[in-house]
């Protein structure tokens, strides 16, 4: 039997270009003799779908287009993912759903049973989990259709009461198949591949597992579809961070040497293939070209730039520097030498008027205060203005360049440096961007030297450093990694050896910066455990 | 049996301050003779905790302040909502969970079955749902206890497939408890006493039902704990909008009259009441005491005036008129005029310095282009700004001023007029705005007339009308609440008789705004569909 494994990249609700990619896949495969063509979960609509799913005349039209679909198949089967109307009396009006179609018609409708509710997945928000076991009779063969979460309850204990695999192999399947909407970060990849390779010896079962790629806003797929033989052997693998398509002649007793794509099982090259996919895709699915961006002199912006040229071009980018009397020389010389770097544009525009018009302005009620704060934020948001009005006039997404650490402990000036329609690095800690500008760096200087060794600094008052108000990055980090990815509280982070007093501070600010965080842009995901809809946490409350 | 309905303003994840409210009202209680003391849902860590349920430091403080509080307690039982570890081996880790002390300890747990993952709602992100089914054997009687969404079943067909009031009544209960924490929207208080009162009568059981008041960030709780007899009389209702302790003595075949509260069944005074108290406990809860807000001498900024002033009192509030050159007298005097009305002093800082000098910046930049959007919203985040400098100067909360309306056609600058702390018009249309400002002066002129006459205009260049660009408010507003609150898609709104062309404009307009809204502050929520974390939709998407 012939397989196809169609790794696509879908636009979430654009169900017309999504008919088209399944349909031009389908094809192929046809072309190619496949028997069975595989598409990933809810492939139709996208994944992650969202609120769309609670809108009716969108549930209509996934199933137009999922009978259009049908309409185009012949002998060759294809599965491929799609919310369905529950028939059943109660529970949720929605399943998602692995759906057969072949011959013109929908034959048969698999549904999942685990319904991920936990960091980014809502799932149990749309649908309605399944609990009727069958598998599907193709060819003579029995075959277990499942769908992502399904093959993930191999933890004991595990999250769920239900385990589908465990009633599917009663009825005896010959092959495994799972159809799945499995997002990226950067300790994912070798989990789920060493996951399925369990699966599959566990339950003795070749497996063919399809997983969708592409960014839809902030949440990031990166594919690796695979088939895996029963004994675990990962006999073939798709790239990873883009689309491709396999077809692979399966026999239920033929061995299989591993080819498994040798690709780079490195943090930040994971990252920074992630975070370029992410930026592409947010400009082409949003029909925007151009990008503007502040460069400061400093590590982020820098970086920031480095990935959008590569994702979009250097010839859609247009970068302003906005200099204060408080910018030092080298600052506007760094960001001048990136560019030539880049060969890259890039305006000047000095902010020193209007800052002083705002002061002069405020002077009256400012009468009697210390320069603090609120004038630092000044020149940040005088920044913001500008950068936004050139969004305005000339349609460029604003890139913002806040990165985890600063958006951890709210060292960024709300609708300043905050700003933007994508934040790149709001799920990269600041000790990553760092090893990411070495990476950028690997064949040849791209990020100048001096931005790499020079003391970080907002610039925002004479002399300042982040290390007047924050720790060290590393130390910083550390902390912020075990209150965020692992959750633990400030007694446990102490234990863990870091100095008591600076633990509360941190975990202080993290919590009672919330209200910046819920404003800003979407933020690329990248790690387990990113700002943004996978972390909800109260704005108004006592957290420790 | 004499028991009490305590409703209670709880602080979200304030372990020990909601601890000393829940002992300080069981203290009164049992000084009234109380036998038995009702708090309501997860009352010990406030609702919604949200992700700090996924903290176990803060799951085993929840318990320890549990355990401290039935120390507490002697033969006056109580029943309190809490957070509480599952001991199962499969399934989520916690429940919610409906705990019984007293005599010192922990006597008994019951827990919810039906979890809401909906609009607001996400309990299945954090708990395991009941399958036991026990009633509480209490004084000779069989008590009943069940949690919020448990009584929410009557709908055929529902949501679940499990009934926990058809498991329990088999069990023969004398008396049906429901604590609950049910948000406020401004349909739904008497949906939830018809659908009380149905339960009642349904059970044959005389009902306890206690819920929380007051407001966690942008969910508003509204109170209206009652006694409802076995006849579906309401003969014990609580306040709404605040807290309220009431002892009731209770006997299984007394006759009761009803005494239901006579609260206004009027949705202005409703959503008045409740954004007064979303406001109040944004500042108390949060420890600010005093606002700003940018006075245009429209509409929507003088009706939060008129709140906040309500809310946190004149003398805590630092207005600033903002004018520019396109800025017309009458916006000038009437916002003047507003703050005589309210015994309100303010500032005047005019913006047009600072305009030209951000537009005597660009000018190289924009060289060609035509005045548009991009020198309007500069204006807008000039005043957004100066606005945030008072704010960070002085600790003041900035009040956001965007309506509903706007927030859904993206007629708003992002960081400019949509910044702010808190959203308090977010979730409210024009067209309701208007009819706030008349609820406001309905005991004499606090909004000066002329902004309730005057046609609605940002005024960000000459002559500008807001009906330039968008359709009347009362036809705007109405095929928002279709797409939105009614979920109807484009078809069928235009099938209740709207101009097709207007209605896709509008969607349209709604649909690729979802990336200013995202970074928008939080809503203070009133309606059944607010958006904000009721509504979540793609930000890059094809949305119809």
């Amino acid at each position: 039997m012939r397989i196809a494994l169609c790794q696509l990249n879908y636009k979430v609700g654009d169900l017309d270009g999504n008919y088209s990619k399944i349909l031009k896949a389908y094809n192929q495969a046809v072309a190619d003799k496949a028997d069975l063509v595989l598409f990933s979960e809810l492939a139709l609509c996208g994944y992650p779908p969202q609120d769309l799913l609670d809108y009716p005349h969108f549930i209509d039209k996934c199933y137009q287009t999922l009978v259009a679909l049908a309409k185009n198949t012949g002998e060759t089967a294809m599965i491929v993912g799609c919310p369905m109307q529950s028939e059943l009396k109660h529970g949720k009006k929605l399943f998602n759903s692995a759906v057969v179609i072949s011959n013109g018609k929908i034959e048969q409708v698999f549904s999942k049973t685990l319904l991920p509710n936990y960091n980014i997945f809502d799932e149990y928000r749309y649908f309605e989990p399944n609990d009727v076991f069958n598998v599907w009779e193709f060819n003579g063969l029995k075959i277990a259709i499942t769908i992502c979460e399904d093959l993930w309850d191999l933890d004991d204990p595990t999250l769920y009461k239900t385990s589908p695999m465990s009633q599917l192999i009663q009825l005896g399947p010959d092959l495994l198949i799972n159809i799945s909407g499995s997002p990226f970060s950067y300790k994912h990849i070798e989990n789920r591949r060493e996951l399925m390779r369990i699966n599959a010896q566990k339950y003795n079962l070749s497996l063919f597992y399809v997983n969708q790629v592409g960014a839809n806003t902030d949440i990031i797929f990166d594919g690796g579809s695979m088939f895996i033989t029963n004994e675990g052997v990962i006999a073939e693998e798709c790239e990873y961070f883009e689309e491709d398509f396999k077809v692979i002649e399966w026999q239920p007793n033929k061995e299989y040497t591993s080819h498994s794509h040798n690709y780079k099982n490195d943090d930040i090259a994971l990252i920074y293939n992630a975070l370029k996919l992410g930026l592409t895709d947010y400009f082409s699915k949003s029909d925007f070209a151009t990008a503007t961006i502040g460069l400061s002199g400093g590590l982020d912006s820098a970086v920031v730039t480095a990935l959008i040229a590569e994702a979009i071009g250097v010839e859609n980018i247009f970068p302003l520097l906005l200099p204060s009397k408080f910018s030092s020389n080298h600052s506007i010389d760094d960001s001048i030498q990136l560019c030539k770097n880049l060969n890259l544009s890039y305006d000047i525009i000095p902010i020193q008027d209007a800052v002083n018009t705002f002061e002069t302005i405020l002077r009256p009620l400012f009468k009697g205060t210390k320069s603090g704060v609120a004038e630092e934020n000044l020149q940040a948001r005088t920044r913001g203005n500008i950068l936004m009005a050139l969004s305005n006039k000339f349609g460029h997404i604003l890139l913002n360049t806040t990165n985890k650490s600063e958006a951890a402990v709210g060292y960024g000036t709300l609708y300043g440096d905050m700003c933007g329609g994508i934040s790149v690095l709001g799920d990269v800690y600041k000790t990553q961007v760092y090893k990411l500008a070495e990476y950028i760096n690997r064949n040849g200087e791209i990020i100048p030297k001096n931005i790499l060794i020079k003391p970080p600094s907002a610039e925002l008052s004479h002399g300042q450093l982040d290390s007047d108000s924050l720790p060290d990055y590393n130390v910083l980090d550390a902390i912020l990694y075990q209150y965020i990815e692992n959750q633990l509280g400030p007694k446990e982070i102490i234990d863990l050896g870091f100095d008591s007093k600076l633990v509360f501070k941190i975990i202080n600010m993290v919590d009672r910066n919330e209200y910046k965080r819920i404003q800003m842009p979407p933020i690329l995901r990248v790690s387990d455990k990113a700002f943004g809809i996978g972390r909800k946490m109260p704005v108004v409350g006592k957290i420790n």
